[in-house]
């Protein structure tokens, strides 16, 4: 139920040494055709590791033969080294699959800094062993081998009319901007063009990855990654599978932030009746990026104070004097002044919804976060990353 | 050694049971002039409470009485029930004092949300008491009754020549956003114009307390108040003025930075070699709110990477591969690559310093933040503020 899903996929994920625990470490992802379309969107932080550098001059021709991913190492502020390193990586992997190099998109991460000779030899030593394990149900080894802080594999299958999606995908955070390293392969087995691909690809990380802010923090290495095999033979109808590819991409933000370092709540915010989409963004994000509620919200503290203080430092179109806020389905807030008592909203569940209702427009849009912990402070400061 | 300090002031502070631990919470500070010269800054946040509504009409004509200030609930998004709240307090305080309303500025800290006839009944007992408590040593009084989350008042005192500034101050974060309510006041017994005092204090404001970020949270009732007496007859050399304000205020930030809830480091972080101001302060402030990097140094832990993942999210002139970084005075990453081994930063004392080198111009900023900490998301989960 992963990037192996679809027909025209293989996978593998394999131990390389470069995790020390000695897990798997390694992954690729073989788009074994007869399409050979990729696209691939990646952060849009300027400080870019250097499997970015690479990946982003290899998608400019839409031709993808594979992805190779590592964990343990984000091979990112390493130099000519650490690019070198990246070709390597891709040349290696090239040579056993017997394509060309600038089709092979690198995807990395780990600790920034990190990119030796050490790493680079056992990454390579990995493309081989991972080239060598290749198989079509290999997709859920490769979803554990690109796992850093993550619990659990994330995965997920869509099944469209006589078309599938599969995915896979590691972090918590958001793409553009992105942080914790989220990589994401998905493949597909519809027969698209390379300019539909990156058209579906861009507008569903738009309204999927791009809206969950699980801690404001942009990686350096986020990428996400669409193959096309077109092994189904089967063209499919664009909204059809749009819709689709959205729902997956949905289904892998939602397991990214239900998996989010040290979280006790996921926190969904909608915010209603915006005058655009980019301010029913930017408030959500605001809202998304305060520590102050996102302590509270912990704390299992409705403070809508801290939501109305979040938001008025948006440029937003909406008075702050006239604005609702529910928590958990209670009106906390009305009209910029306390509603019903927050003694009536239950915060004990992981699953948290917040609903701001600025009463200028007809837009809405929803951000996903969470919570600020003890065990993100815990997990982010007890160890480098 | 407060806002008494300089000649023509008298405060108070005393409780009104505003705060249930029964603590001071009402404080007064008067000019007796001869000069009733004022100035005020306020948050830009665009949701703003009671008192700054009414204080920042109180400003515009440049003549201040009196500053009244209450701890123990903030009168942020209590309606218009709120605003008459603030503006009996005033009247309150000119009827006792003997001069016009409009002349009273009003300060409130505390929940947001909080501001019913309990809390409206408390304050203007609050005034009363503190009218009739008013002294020419009064001004630890009244640091002590702004106090909320602060462990220690906060005073500041610089002897001009011929002429004093004193200052008391409460809260931690900035102003332009600012956060977690600072409120500041400040007297002075110079001669001063109305216009000038104005200028004095945005300009020590703008490099004091708005580059005060400690955890990124903009306040609904941050404000810094100037009241000038002129009773020492002195007019001040502007420059020289100038100079000891912002002394002052740098004075007052570094107390609110040191004492910011739960912070166990104090970051200074020093932006070199920008091309302009604005780029320093942008590069300085994503370090500053970058949540990663601020768990890091909690953990004592030299994590360079974070720096530059924080840094390529701005728009500031620089080449994210040719910046160099100091940590404690080790370089630790120059020309965007690994320089001197992690092992050499000793990150244990509280003061840490963090040097950015752009390499692109030749102005320099600095702004100042501290550590995210257990402590920070337990006294901001497990109480309402």
């Amino acid at each position: 139920m992963t990037v192996t899903a679809p027909a025209g996929f293989e996978a593998a994920g394999v131990a390389a040494g470069l995790k020390s625990t000695g897990k798997s470490d390694v992954a690729v992802v073989v788009n074994r055709g007869p399409l050979k379309v990729g696209a691939a969107v990646f952060t849009s932080n300027r400080a870019k590791a250097n499997p970015i550098l690479w990946s982003e001059q290899v998608i400019t021709d839409g031709i993808v033969e594979a992805v190779v991913l590592n964990s343990g190492g984000a091979n990112c502020f390493t130099g000519s080294f650490g690019f070198q390193t990246t070709h390597q990586t891709a040349e290696k992997a090239a040579e056993l699959l017997g394509v060309a190099p600038g089709d092979i998109l690198v995807c990395s991460t780990g600790l920034i800094g990190t990119g030796d000779e050490t790493f680079r030899a056992k990454v390579l030593e990995g493309v081989e062993a991972g080239v060598a394990a290749l198989s079509a149900d290999g997709g859920l080894d490769a979803a554990h081998a690109i796992m850093t802080t993550d619990s659990v594999a994330k995965t997920s299958v869509y099944a469209g009319d006589g078309w599938t999606i599969g995915g896979i995908a590691k972090g918590a955070g958001m793409l553009a901007p992105g942080l914790a390293t989220m990589l994401v392969v998905i493949t597909t087995d519809a027969v698209l063009t390379a300019s539909d691909a990156d058209a579906h690809l861009r507008a569903a990380t738009h309204v999927s990855f791009d809206r969950l802010d699980s801690d404001g923090c942009m990686s350096t290495n986020d990428q996400v990654s669409l193959l096309v095999s077109g092994a189904s033979g089967v063209e499919p109808d664009a909204a059809a599978f749009r819709a689709g590819l959205v729902a997956l991409c949905d289904d892998l933000a939602r397991q990214l932030q239900g998996d989010a370092e040290g979280a006790s709540h996921d926190i969904t915010i909608r915010v209603v009746h915006a005058a655009s989409e980019e301010d029913a963004v930017e408030v959500g994000r605001s809202i998304a990026r305060n520590n102050l509620f996102k302590a509270a919200i912990f704390g299992n503290d409705p403070n809508w104070g801290r939501v109305l203080a979040a938001i008025g430092t948006t440029q937003a179109a909406f008075d702050p004097y006239d604005v609702d806020v529910w928590m958990n389905g209670v009106r906390v807030c009305s009209a910029g002044g306390p509603d019903a008592p927050r003694e009536q909203v239950d915060l004990t569940p992981r699953a948290t919804h917040l609903v701001v209702d600025l009463k200028v427009g007809d837009v809405e849009a929803t951000i996903r976060t969470n919570d600020l912990t003890h065990d993100y402070v815990h997990e982010n400061s007890a160890y480098s990353s």
